[in-house]
């Protein structure tokens, strides 16, 4: 990938501000471990209510941090203003996800003015082992911030 | 689609029983409404921790139940003695979830030996409207269950 | 889905006057065989060169004809003025595809300013009867065609 | 990703073979230009009559050629005695594909007994300059050759 670099200077703080009001991350307990320019990181620590039926993951938690992680590397390369909505993913699940902690990665893949896509990556560590749980494909659109008053 | 008969008598205990097995499913509050061959069902109430970050439903919850919908019709007319396994799945997410509650349907569009294809959908409702907010198309693979001593 | 209209009052006359500019569409020999609002039909008679190495038509051709209906529905509810371009689709192949032709549906599930949203499916016919092959999900975008001189 | 080994010493001899039985590769006029273990490219010429509407090389054919070298990528893993279908792929394009040829490169992510996950790209070359145009993420199934004769 050619270096990127950020159109807004403050992205990292936009994005850490917007991870904080998601409801649903901090439910989960996800934290955000990365926020570079074009890239971003995501830990989860594996917790009880957070399985399927066969004591794993659920992929759909799985999938919310990934997805999660695409849409804030292409957040990182939009403009000032901007906030960001996933269009549509596709996931992939590779193996089941046990262990001590989820670690998501976004990429971005192509930086548009009207669309982004993003390649995400998580991994399952446990006792210094990684394992590739899953990988998601992603359509981001940028969303420009309502003014308060107008 | 050509009418559809389920090969496990007991596919409706089966399918509830998995169900009440996944804490994630338990701990969003989601549950079963219907339970036919080929064809699933699952309500979610909104709740305030179940949001992203401009307070709509979060697409990971959306994703999640569609995608239970979409796995329990597969296991529907799977043989007894079967899971199933999302092996992967598409989301567009057609609009923002506000409202009262979550409604998702899971339709078998084919069901193999190998694998299945399903299609599901989300809408949500609010004060007697409804709207399409998600589609979702997803593989799913038959597990056999491994007997407990061998 | 709820009733449909089109914006664009030449919609028929534009579509099949793309639809002859595809240099690929005709190689194959693909044909408009229907165009309504927000739905679009598309025939290919079976030949030889389109084959994949086990003697079935190749996933690419169905592909490409579900994905050319669902622009096309989608372009149908667009305005004057207006093309479609494919963002991106996920195709589930579900049957080998043999028999006379293949028939393509593509049908709008949500038509938007920004992104149009599709879902698809081609049936092979044999000897009067039919069989789903394949199902495709499409997000569309409309781009505003540029005039010829500006 | 970590070191992968052919399980078919005679892999790039069966990919060769059927890649020389696909009808609509020769049709379009692909060349398979790297068969390693975990990782195949495929070379397209661009060619007039693989046109979309605005005159830059097809979707569909971009898609072809991206998922061809992913099913490939998939079989150099596999025993001797099978071949490889597409359950199902995503793709997004990235940028208008105009130039000289089309490379795509695919590559396993994931290869297992049952299924195998695949990503690939395709960049399009002009004048020396590559420009990534199509991100393609793929499961494959591996199916066992039938006996001539049983």
């Amino acid at each position: 990938m050619p270096e990127v670099k950020a159109q807004d200077q403050d992205f990292e703080l936009h994005i850490r501000t917007s991870f904080g009001k998601q409801s649903f991350m901090r439910a989960i307990g996800a934290e955000l471990s990365l926020v570079s320019p074009g890239e971003v990181g995501i830990v989860l620590p594996f917790r009880e209510d957070l399985l399927q039926q066969h004591g794993f993951l659920h992929g759909a938690v799985i999938a919310a941090v990934v997805d999660s992680a695409c849409g804030y590397a292409a957040r990182s390369l939009m403009p000032h203003g901007t906030t960001v909505m996933t269009v549509e993913y596709k996931v992939n699940f590779l193996a089941p996800a046990a262990g001590d902690e989820l670690v998501a990665r976004g990429r971005v893949l192509r930086s548009g003015r009207k669309l982004s896509v993003c390649y995400g990556e998580a991994v399952a560590r446990a006792a210094g082992q990684e394992k590739l749980v899953a990988v998601l494909m992603a359509t981001m659109i940028p969303i420009t911030d309502r003014p308060l008053s107008a």
